[in-house]
């Protein structure tokens, strides 16, 4: 017997200091913290959707928000191709990069998906979705047209809405929100819509002439805007001002984005179908901290490219810039 | 000696069982991967610098960077007061945030550190130091000067250098890269910076009037450039088309951008006194990528916000855009 016991009790001692040997070499090691394991999923337009349980939950950022719960921030980015298109996707990209649970909506103002935008995607490490829709000729801005003449982006966004209401269940968790790929979005952003449940409301910056518009807030209700352009305006919101919950968007099959509306309208013609002004839900500590930028970015002059370019001269065209 | 044996053992029994248990209870937890944890380095200027021991080393991001053997990358933004200040200095934040390793130097153009600039990087996560440095008035860019008249940002980045000489030791691994806050920086940008050993180089998109500028490699070497704006200068290359090795800066003390500079020749006169341009180290598969744009961000029209502040109706001047 006591040889026995002691026996045991030897071979104890030796298999754990082997176990406290492996756990003193594990001591010190990074902890594995990358992003990309698991894939992001890279869907491509024609593919089936992705259950909503395969998009990328994406690590947490600041502020408590993570886990498998999250409802999934969709980001809707209407995009069209010009000199700076890439490097505007690229900052958007690295910022939704940050945010779990999301899957980014690209919709290529074309007649077929880009190879630009299908690369940016593919190795941008975000669950995504790329979409196309080309706007009418007749509804296209033509160079020189000011700004404001023709609203950009409609027939995409509806484009989103129709991928939306397809492939979602009805009564999916989640939240839509149309992020153009000029603005400037705060982290603090996501968190703050990723409680919507019919459609919140926030400031957005530098927008409208005025240093910032937003909804005024009383008794944690909104009971009017700050605004300096066409207060008339049912909902006078920049589209980087709101999100909907999805359950309210796939509710009301009908509710789209008019291609006709008056100027400052478009907005309007949305929101008109899902909610009333007094429905709407402030976030951002009451509508009083300015999360989102209405940056745009400026037309790069490219003469000297031109005149290399007759020389024969021009930038590489196999370089992608 | 039976009973004393068996007492150590059982002693031992008892200890091991409970080391083994509060192994368990860690299984499943989460890994640390919050970047906020020990704290990010808040330093103010007047606060002793870091030892490089001290500098964040944030998690990894994508091609297969991470550890603490990582060259620190010192990023230095010169910045000043405008509307859209803080939209630029939160989205450059949100992609350095990716970075690991990297210590962010943010120099202000002001005779006082600001506010706004100083609240921004205590939110950001990011380990930083806030400078300031005044341009001297002379030296000043008028409103409606054209851009090109008075290079922005000269002493700012020489307070920076100043600040590595002050606090880093000689010898010190490290990477100094000059990003001015409204730029797009694809993250893969700083994976190619961090071997620096000289002076690294790579193309730059939508700068000097061209698709890209970039340096011509053959073998391996800088042979040349292709810009279309004076060819002549020795160093034809934008801010934000190299970066330098801390080492090589630091042997050479008088290194500095030489406020007096002809016009395109501020890089120049930096570069000029550290390398020749056959020593140039190409990046970005041999200058043939393009993972930096030019990007410039309207100056937004606040022609309502006037308007309404005449009237006593003006953006409530609390709230900060």
């Amino acid at each position: 017997m006591r040889v026995r016991l002691k026996s045991v009790f030897v071979l104890y001692l030796v298999v754990s200091l082997l176990g406290l040997l492996c756990a003193l070499l594990q001591l010190g090691q990074p902890c594995d913290c990358s992003r990309r394991s698991g894939g992001g999923l890279k869907e491509g337009m024609r593919d089936p959707p992705p259950p909503p349980s395969q998009l990328r939950r994406g690590a947490a950022v600041g502020g408590g928000e993570g886990g498998e719960a999250l409802p999934t921030i969709f980001v809707v980015t209407p995009t069209y191709a010009r000199p700076v298109q890439k490097a505007e996707l690229v900052r958007l990209s690295q910022t939704l990069l940050h945010v779990p649970s999301l899957h980014w909506l690209v919709v290529e103002d074309s007649a077929a998906p880009t190879p630009l935008v299908g690369g940016l995607l593919a190795s941008s490490g975000l669950s995504y979705t790329h979409l196309y829709a080309p706007t009418p000729p007749e509804k296209r801005r033509k160079p020189g047209d000011p700004p404001w003449l023709r609203a950009r982006g409609v027939e995409q966004r509806n484009r989103a809405l129709r991928w939306l209401r397809e492939t979602r269940r009805p009564g999916e968790s989640g939240v839509v929100y149309f992020a153009d790929d000029d603005n400037t979005y705060s982290l603090r952003l996501f968190q703050e819509m990723r409680s919507t449940r019919g459609v919140s409301v926030w400031p957005v910056g530098l927008v409208g002439g005025l240093r910032f518009e937003r909804p005024l807030v009383e008794g944690g209700r909104v009971v009017g805007f700050h605004t300096a352009w066409k207060p008339e305006r049912p909902f006078p919101l920049d589209m980087a001002g709101f999100a909907v919950g999805l359950p309210l968007l796939l509710a009301h099959p009908g509710a789209r984005f008019d291609p006709e509306a008056e100027r400052g309208y478009l907005e309007s013609s949305l929101l008109g179908g899902l909610v009333t002004p007094a429905q709407l839900e402030p976030k951002a500590d009451n509508c009083t901290q300015v999360l989102v930028w209405h940056t745009r970015t400026e037309k790069p002059k490219l003469r000297q490219e031109e005149q290399l370019q007759r020389e024969g001269r021009g930038s590489d065209p196999h370089i992608e810039v």
